[in-house]
């Protein structure tokens, strides 16, 4: 089968200068989700390293951490929980408030999702600044799961996102 | 293996009263994405009677439609596209505007997404009034594509979105 080859999944990520805002190189993941070979071999290489940790569950990230969250979660037989933004997930639920370069943002879990002794894979597009995966983990923690893994298709490595979540174990498949 | 049993979807999908506004019944999903099993039928179920139509793309429209189109794209070997809420889709991009009960809404495709004689199964996972699929479906035309088919996992009967889509072929798992 032709995802079995190894592809270079660099080639399906293209750079958008100066969005969202001037200065700022945008890195486009619809060509990687356009092409089912690539997504399905990304999938299988995100997959690969994470059998040991005996996960119950994966958390994927509003809204592009949904995509490969998601095929993750049922690549590996896991159940799949939502991260939203606020005011979006309904019932009972955590909020976890954190900072960004201007101002501040939110996030939210339902809080039945995780149960005492769920041991959680987040997963997200990107690692960037590591401000949203480092909330991730503390709404994971708040509802009693443990993490045992931040699960990342990139890493943009200049903003130093690592730092943020120095206390978990980190995978990212595409460095920059 | 388990998720080849009948399974009653209906179970995994619980009614939230007055979300996200007084009077509304939310169908909360989130069970059926907690349970594996569950969702890989969900996907065999909506997979089943599509592959006739000799689709060449599935469109996923944010953010829940996100999470059974990619299962869905991945299942049929086909790439996915997201349609997005504005500003969010980086390059050359088709917005279609849409009326809502108070106001109008906006979503968006790249236009490099969908090629002439694309064949596209949009996907969401609620139909309601309609409004967000008739606007898709315009987007993907737009581009020069063809809708093969709309594509949801519950129908809220009672809110007539059908009539609206009258145009389309038109399937969903479960009616309410």
């Amino acid at each position: 089968m032709l995802y079995l080859q190894k592809m270079n999944l660099k080639k399906y990520i293209q750079d958008i200068p100066d969005f969202p805002k001037p200065g700022v190189i945008f890195k486009d993941i619809n060509p990687l989700l356009a092409n089912p070979e690539a997504t399905a071999q990304t999938i299988n290489l995100l997959a690969k390293g994470l059998y040991g940790f005996n996960a119950t569950k994966i958390v994927g990230i509003e809204s592009r951490g949904f995509l490969l969250g998601i095929l993750l979660a049922q690549k590996m037989g896991l159940g799949f929980v939502p991260i939203r933004k606020p005011g979006k997930l309904p019932g009972k639920i955590e909020k976890q408030t954190y900072a960004l370069e201007y101002g501040e943002d939110s996030i939210e879990i339902q809080q039945n999702s995780i149960s005492e002794g769920d041991l959680v894979i987040v997963h997200d597009d990107v690692l960037a600044t590591g401000g949203t995966a480092a909330a991730a983990c503390e709404l994971i923690e708040k509802c009693g799961g443990t993490v045992v893994q931040c699960n990342f298709l990139m890493e943009l490595g200049f903003l130093e996102g690592r730092k943020k979540l120095g206390n978990y174990a980190l995978h990212s498949l595409i460095h920059y």
